[in-house]
């Protein structure tokens, strides 16, 4: 890990949201195949456009600490992935696999939202202005993701309903 | 996985929450040991004494299921708790290390976040009104513990600044 300063943690905590954000973006495509429904389907598509901002907005925060960007990897988010495949290769009733994939993917947000949050609050810290800026874009976006998620989630459960 | 209704799947993320839960339960009282500053050593005690309540009320949730509760292996959890051991086994510089501890319980605390919210909208689908009011307790709980820890997160950086 070698962290000594407040420096090296940010470092270290951008490496691995880069790591999260690429592993995140290699998925999406196999999540959108996978979606039953269409609405599901359409919201990993234009997650996917936007985690190519996500993954441009890292690499110039570390272009901003002079560094070229690196990946750190994410045990976290290996293992949120590893849910999300298991889930489509082993649920067929499409509700239910819809609703899996909902669960696996706001497990993704959450996990963004608490890594960016943090962060944000080193950013201001160290005097970062620019990339504390860029990271609270992405920090908007993955909140509107999560929330996008749980009116699916909730359709998905009114169709059964109904 | 052997998920075919959305009542298997229902089980299946409350074996996987309770492992989480169980698994923190264990590694909590290592985090407070570590940690330098008062505020946030007290903050994992009181955070354990809640857990207990947690795994408590998800074995009474397993019970309303008719069976005995069991654990299935959560890597996500098993990913972000390596971090924490990360940051207590190599950062020496006691703001730092709190900063480290603070940033990776806020994510343990995201993901039971997301897990308890999915697991409230399928034990209302399913019509399991006990359970779900259980375990809309923790989250209000794990939603608190998060806000806490943000505090506490500016305390840490604050006194820095200062």
């Amino acid at each position: 890990m070698a962290v000594k300063s407040m420096n090296d943690l940010f470092l270290h905590t951008l490496k691995d949201i880069y790591y999260a954000e690429k592993q995140i973006y290699k998925n999406l495509p196999k999540m959108a195949k996978s979606a039953e429904s269409p609405d599901l389907k359409r919201a990993f598509e234009k997650h996917r456009e936007e985690t190519e901002y996500h993954i441009e907005r890292l690499e110039t925060v570390f272009g901003q600490c002079g560094m070229a960007p690196r990946a750190t990897r994410c045990e976290a988010m290996d293992g949120i992935l590893a849910e999300a495949k298991d889930v489509m290769a082993e649920i067929e009733d499409s509700q239910v696999h819809d609703a899996g994939m909902l669960a696996a993917a706001q497990t993704v947000e959450h996990y963004e939202i608490a890594r960016y949050g943090t962060l944000i609050a080193w950013a201001d810290q160290l005097a970062m202005k620019q990339a504390s800026e860029l990271l609270r874009q992405t920090l908007d976006e993955e909140k509107k993701t999560d929330q996008l998620l749980t009116r699916l989630a909730e359709a998905n459960i009114n169709q059964n309903v109904a």
